[in-house]
């Protein structure tokens, strides 16, 4: 009977394994065996695992793959891969990885790992606060798939849900900073201030750039960074003394409050830098602006800051969303994604990507800024909080905490301690009575976190979680001479507390988020019903594929969500003593030795916090390297111009010169070309940026081969990771020459889009660039490493980046285990085939590599469509929404053309659909190239239908409702997801540019006037 | 500044309760005190609470309140309760209960309350046991408010998902029974098991009843409280040997797999009792059925079972789905809800629950069932395990259970023990060769829990969680003899061990689930939008108010429902030693305290797992008392006519006779009436029951006096607690003369209803009724009592009921506290005279009482429209669908009406929105009976609309689409909830019974055909 098990839908993942251990030839066929690497689990497996997960994360079944490969003309994946993976490169023996643990093991493992953490209490500050997480929005969005699997909002009409909640950001961030436009959102505070000063470079093209040394040491950490690279100057100092008089300051950045916790005025700071034409920037609490006057009302240009504290867990770090907002002048130079309000083609107000023809967009060898993945879950998260507290709850929240503070104060001083702060908010620097190394004795008796500054004083940062016994256990720790009891009787009005803003100069007078939106969601049924109208907007994977190409959207398991949200994992301030986050460091090693043994790298850093990011990371690794050879002066990087936009811009910002490298007419570099390039360059050759598989979607055979070149040359390569998804357990970059390479654990590693973010770029590097990797100023990551570290500095605030979801792709891979992460990325290359086959009759299909196979993707182009019926690949990927599907990747690499990515999560049920989906949009462009359909009035032209356009009395196109709405059997009304605006109007939207919500329609009861309850009110 | 705090939406919960402490006077107004009681918290409030839980539950904000009462005429809430409850019934002050606590807070203490159980491995069997709980189903419906806080679908256009869901588990229960009927669900494998034999009462009315030995002794103990008060008796003895000749037995109940273990072959009992006209009931394991031949396949009438072991948490004894099938001829007869295929409007396939006329809901007085409440949300987890594992899955899983089963007993007997069953599934019963304490003594060494028989022979059953290492250390506690290392090396081939199912006559031959809903949702993928799909078919809580007569369909927030997840609190198999426990203990003690400060009772039974249960066990409480009192034949029970249909039922089921009291015309028990027939009975009077506000959403003001003359004549007053929404904080059953009363948790105290289920029915008792309420024969709640408990039985299968549900409400009282409880039945008052009052000239508002007020609920009177414009209750209804909105109660408790009940949670904007839709709507009655529109084919008519009717190209309405799906402003094209059918044909489907799954649409890809996978196929 047992036989049966071996030829079910379970792949034979552990059936094959068992037969590389060498008892197995004595045991029944039922037998399984565990060969874990802990020990622990040496027991045989006389019950064979309950279930195996990858067969729940790959989509097809047994039964569909050999459907899909007979189609294909192979008779086992293997031979297929073999065919379509050049042999020279290919890995020809398993992964070394644990054995798999199924989904309720691994549960039971993480907690197990999480609770190695300590949660002590915190009163770090720096930028990172305890906060209370409203479990309406935890669960409700963080911890449900229809709010993180979605994708960036590229398209519009069907992500209006997120695009509403983000917009709800923009207008929270531009309210309490006093600016008029924001983003939505940056990676960090760190990488905001960054950004501050490359907009400051942009607009007057100075390059000192001036840093208040009251910053939080990790801001000036991450822009000394990026200056250094970009060749702009940084001078780090007293603010209030700075001469901006040589008018050579592009900007200055300064705290409010600063990082020991003062409130200061700024205005003559801000009067002088603007009299000498320097950009003002403010670095900001968005908590403390509820009660404290605004920096957009003392004149300054630019606000930056993280909204963690609005209702995101600390998550040793992140992710949370960086802010930033600016004055309405330099809304052209502003980094990052912003949501803009528009019209959609009925004239209707809709929202979508605004102004996406910025700087970094387009010119792509000049940048300043590789923005691109944003913290779109995390921001929504913030911006729901505020919607959830309104303006009243936020101003009470921020009044509990700095009365609060008033007090500790108070009793701190009482006790015989000195405060340096003459006006505080939230965060006190004190001078203690005792030596400081007594405090830190009494600090960790009570499980508390304080900040130690080098010269003996001490920090202590309140927040919204603070209790009456906190402050009991605080006075204790600072001399116990007072407690709270014995204060109340010395208290008669808080408010006359010294160092209060209340009744100060610093006291805010204006109002904000007064919008409707802010104002009438404060109980919890109204707050659930918003975020399920906003959730139903969107689609998400919880609907159907997206087939985004380079994009991968393939399953994000709910057991790898899981551990995000244990509190051993969310509530740890990130620079706590490293002997409190055991379980964090086990979690990294673990994490760390199972993607080198997938790349082939010897060492990881976790600290990117994007793709891009740990593009520019590992550039500047690279130019570390190659600084300490001796060989500074090589700097040119050599990149093809099919590569992702953001390669040239984050070698600019390394500061390497890009030189492009032809592609030749079936997508692979043109190697005559690139040997040209190696050989002008010869001496000034820094690196080589290259994706693999191309983004054209092929297996080059020459990989090894160019990369040889490279290091023949003296160069680096760097290999793009956004396509790892197609070599893990099939090939190693680290094998076949590839240096360094950032992985984007947000595509390959199964952390969820978030609906634009978060995203996580750990690099991996070959051992010679390992002393080179980021370090941090607060908590140093190579701290093991002592003196052999070389690191060129920090790329984020947090030292690790985005720990806290981590263990989603730690998850993945214990789950998986070797075998399943190879069937992973077989059946996604066998998925990417199978559709490229059902296609290729209909579609010509751009570059297929060896045996004529492509990769994981493919791009079908369109571009003729543009002639015979005036149809462009946009119309297409609208059309699609009306048969259920979001859009794939557009026009890129390849301008005219759609690149479709399957991944292995999707079934031959869906792919199929997806196939038939643009089979009868080929038929539809055949009617209009016939003119059997109109060349102006059609589905495609006219795409996407929303109900209240097809439901419309007045319907009077060429075409009907049903073929509008209803284009395909599968279409089905009881199950359709619609579009809920029309096609959005993107050029009105940049010219005429909203970025804040827009007035709300009332929704008064239209019957109510009539009654005596409006003679009541 | 402070000030502002107590001027904000916050209710002013915490600061009046301040000033009831004495030492606040000397304090500054902006301190805010504890007092708590457990003295944890002594600490003063120094900084305020940081949210206040009542301002998040309650809906409308404090200057809605103000509108509200205004237009009511009222300046505060106070003054509006004064004139809507009698003087002499008030509370006249604040209840005691424990200072509030926020929503963080109460996490944190039920976590510490829950880590007091302590989770042993449990193998005791006898119905409960581990599962793995898939985490997609465990996040997206467990979890999941759209899953959670539906309404049962009594609407079925917008209940087509959880509809499917049910219609599954139907599917599911029949095929693997081999019985060609099922509901969908019952309350749990008793109650079930009790059902059976009311059914073969019905059939055949014979008053004996056959219960085998080897039966679950819970099972036992319910059927027998149950037989006893139906006047039935019921014999328990050997199966095997019983006498069906004397043709008495109505039926015959036996277990397969039985108690012990063991599986046998009943065909000759079965034989034996057909022949004699008795009915053949089977209590099995659904599990053991997957490859176990069903029970359908040897002539037994009727299975029964639970189904917690597909993928429900044990959760200390529930709540999970109890099943019931039965052959066709008995389908009219069959208790509970069960749901059937029928057509719409438009003959499209369409569920509903079916054969709604069946005998509990008519024959009210002469039902020997009451069953109402159904396991829906637990019926669906399980569905969704069987739709997630599939037939192979679950195939597999048994197969693993059994083999580990059969591996165990060779290991057991090679160590000296004897294995007392020939044949088994999953379950042993072991003769130790150590003597029984040893074993118990070892296996607590172990952290693991065995069944002990007073024969000194040991139970164990297996489940699918059992590793291998559990098998050794159940090797070691039976002996240490063996181990599985040692064992491998004797086991050539596990399917020859003894007591094997396979290639015995045992083994099931038949396939079952190959319906392509159990076969293509394998991949997460797949299975997660299956479940979203479902999801959004349905009307939930989240999307729009539920406004229910007497069905309080409130917020479940967040925070309740979390720690319903929490594994000590999941984990816990139900007859663990009571010291493994602790947490739950607590759980239950404070539970009690606050819910007897809240009704005016001295002691409360959690074991009834409905409201209609909490009836029938509260009229056995006053049963035995009466009869300890020497007064048994007391027996007539006095019941207004407009109670609660279950109320009569549950009488009748207790033993009593029915008799039933007038109404007045303006609802009101008719007194003159009510006399009369106490005076008649007066001898014989058991008890009355009522509904206090009556179930016309009245307060009587005569309650008292009623009470009064019932005592009077020696009776008892049970007080039917649907309705103690309305009186909490307000007044107490237990002060103006209520014994009994059930209160429905799923209602008041906040458990969702789970679209049909849970509920949860515990019943409070006066002191001298306390040594009467259920008990239970394995794990006692009375132990306590020792031998004053003097109880009728047990009423359910755990001992106390539902547990892992009680920390919802639990939370609940937590968190609101006194004031905040208060508050909620005040503005639950406002609300429904709020809308009252905006509809009285629009609509005929039956009953009113004191001042012309409603208490919580009130009915509009729609009867005359059949007349004006043949439009009836149910044309609104499905008209209101139009609107987004659920029906309220229809034509109950007076025909030809609806009752509103807005509950405390629904704020004013959503109660206009709801006003508005009824103005509307009776807009379009009038333009019918203006005859400007049409009679026959008008939007009331021909309602609910869907989309694919508004979009039809030939649409040839009277009226527009427009008027038809959107007729109102705020019904928005791109948030309206749509109905997913029109309206159903009940007679259709009653007269054409379907209650499995329809053969599905075939989703194969159109165009796939023409291509070349169908040949390579």
């Amino acid at each position: 009977m047992f036989s049966r098990v071996t030829k079910s839908v379970v792949p034979k993942v552990v059936h094959n394994r068992m037969l590389t251990v060498s008892i197995v030839r004595q045991t029944p066929k039922w037998m399984c065996y565990s060969t874990s690497a802990t020990g622990e689990r040496k027991t045989k497996r006389l019950i064979p695992k309950r279930e195996e997960f990858a067969s729940r994360h790959i989509g097809p079944r047994e039964s569909d793959r050999d459907q899909m490969l007979a189609y294909l003309g192979y008779a086992t994946l293997d031979e297929m891969i073999q065919k379509a993976v050049p042999q020279n490169i290919r890995l020809n023996r398993d992964l070394d990885l644990e054995e798999c643990y199924d989904e309720h093991e691994v549960i039971t493992r993480i907690r197990a790992i999480a609770e190695k953490n300590k949660i002590w209490r915190s009163f770090i500050g720096m930028g990172y606060y305890n906060c209370v997480v409203p479990h309406p929005i935890m669960r409700n969005v963080f911890e449900n798939p229809g709010w993180t699997t979605q994708y960036t909002p590229y398209q519009p009409e069907i992500a209006q849900g997120r695009l509403e909640g983000l917009l709800n950001y923009q207008t929270m961030v531009t309210d309490l900073t006093g600016l008029p436009v924001a983003n939505a959102s940056l990676l960090d505070e760190g990488t905001a201030a960054a950004e501050a000063m490359g907009l400051c470079y942009r607009q007057n093209k100075r390059r000192k750039f001036f840093l208040s040394d009251k910053l939080h040491p990790q801001t000036i950490s991450v822009v000394e960074t990026r200056a250094n690279s970009l060749g702009m100057q940084v001078v780090v100092g007293n603010v209030n003394t700075v001469d901006f008089a040589n008018r050579d300051f592009s900007g200055v950045l300064f705290q409010y409050p600063d990082t020991e916790g003062t409130v200061q005025d700024f205005s003559e700071v801000v009067l002088k830098a603007h009299t000498n034409g320097t950009l003002v920037s403010c670095a900001t609490d968005l908590l403390a602006l509820t009660i404290l006057r605004p920096p957009g009302e003392f004149d300054v240009d630019i606000a930056v800051g993280t909204s963690q504290r609005f209702g995101v867990p600390l998550g040793y770090g992140g992710p949370h969303a960086g802010f930033f907002a600016c004055k309405t002048s330099l809304t052209r130079l502003m980094p990052g994604r912003m949501i803009g309000v528009t019209r959609d083609a009925y004239g209707k107000d809709a929202f979508r990507l605004a102004l996406q023809t910025r700087e970094q967009h387009i010119r792509r060898d000049k940048a300043t800024s590789n923005i691109c993945t944003a913290q779109a879950l995390l921001a929504n998260m913030s911006a729901m909080f505020a919607v959830y507290h309104g303006p009243s709850g936020l101003r009470k929240i921020a009044d509990r905490v700095h009365k609060a503070t008033a007090v500790l104060a108070k009793g701190l001083r009482d006790s015989g301690n000195s405060i340096e702060n003459p006006i505080f908010f939230d965060t006190l620097k004190v001078n203690p009575a005792m030596a400081s190394s007594e405090i830190r004795q009494r600090a960790k008796q009570k499980e508390i976190n304080l900040r130690y500054y080098v010269d003996g004083s001490v920090g202590i940062a309140l927040d919204e979680t603070t209790t009456e016994s906190d402050l009991d256990d605080l006075f204790w720790i600072f001399g116990g001479r007072t407690n709270l009891a014995k204060l109340e009787n010395l208290i008669e009005d808080v408010d006359s507390l010294e160092g209060g803003i209340e009744k100060s100069e610093f006291q805010r007078t204006t109002s904000y988020l007064s919008h409707p939106v802010f104002n009438s969601h404060q109980s919890e049924t109204r707050i659930v019903r918003y975020m399920k109208t906003l959730e139903n907007k969107d689609l998400s994977l919880v609907h159907s594929m997206i087939p985004l190409g380079s994009c991968t959207m393939k399953l994000n398991s709910t057991t790898e969500m899981m551990p995000c949200s244990f509190r051993h994992f969310t509530d740890i301030h990130p620079f706590v003593p490293l002997d409190q986050t055991l379980g964090y460091r086990e979690l990294f090693e673990q994490l760390e030795k199972d993607l080198c043994e997938i790349t082939g790298y010897d060492k990881i850093s976790f600290q990117p916090n994007s793709g891009a990011q740990g593009e520019y990371a590992g550039l500047r690794v690279i130019k570390s390297y190659l600084e300490a050879k001796g060989e500074g002066h090589r700097n040119v990087c050599l990149i093809p111009v099919s590569a992702h936009g953001t390669n040239p811009a984050s070698a600019q910002m390394a500061g390497m010169k890009v030189e492009p490298i032809n592609v030749k007419k079936d997508g692979s570099i043109d190697i005559k070309h690139l040997q040209a390039k190696i050989e002008k360059h010869k001496n000034e050759l820094s690196c080589l940026m290259i994706t693999y598989p191309s983004t054209n979607g092929v297996f080059e055979e020459t990989v090894a081969d160019v990369c040889q070149m490279i290091h023949d040359a003296g160069g680096q390569v760097y290999l793009d990771g956004a396509n790892m998804n197609a070599q893990v357990g099939i090939c190693r970059p680290g094998d076949y020459g590839s240096d360094v390479s950032h992985l984007n654990l947000h595509k390959t590693f199964c952390i969820p889009h978030g609906g634009g973010g978060p995203g996580m770029g750990p690099i991996g590097v070959k051992a010679h660039l390992s002393p080179f990797l980021p370090s941090h100023p607060v908590v140093n990551p190579l701290a093991s490493m002592g003196k052999l570290s070389k690191s060129f500095g920090a790329v984020s605030a947090a030292p690790f980046g985005s720990s806290a979801i981590l263990p989603i792709s730690w998850a993945y891979i214990k789950m998986m285990g070797a075998k399943g992460l190879k069937r992973a990325t077989q059946v996604a290359i066998l998925n990417a085939n199978y559709m490229a086959k059902r296609l290729e009759n209909h579609y010509k299909i751009l570059h297929t590599g060896l045996g004529g196979l492509v990769a994981h993707e493919f791009i079908i182009d369109v571009k003729d469509y543009k002639k015979t019926a005036n149809i462009e690949a946009v119309d297409m990927a609208k059309r699609l929404m009306d048969y259920g599907f979001h859009a794939p990747t557009m026009s890129w690499p390849v301008p005219g053309s759609l690149m479709i990515e399957p991944t292995e999560s999707e079934d031959k049920g869906e792919l199929d659909r997806f196939c038939d989906a643009l089979i009868y949009i080929r038929q539809e462009i055949a009617e209009i190239e016939d003119g059997r359909m109109d060349i102006g009035v059609n589905p495609l032209k006219m795409s996407p239908h929303t109900q209240q356009q097809v439901m419309r009395s007045d319907w009077n196109r060429p075409y009907s409702r049903e073929l509008a709405a209803f284009p395909a059997p599968f279409v089905r009304h009881d199950t359709k997801i619609w579009p809920t605006v029309n096609r959005i109007d993107d050029i009105y939207g940049d010219k005429n540019l909203v970025c804040t919500c827009p007035p709300m329609e009332s929704y008064q009861s239209p019957s109510v006037a009539s009654e005596k309850v409006a003679a009541a009110n």
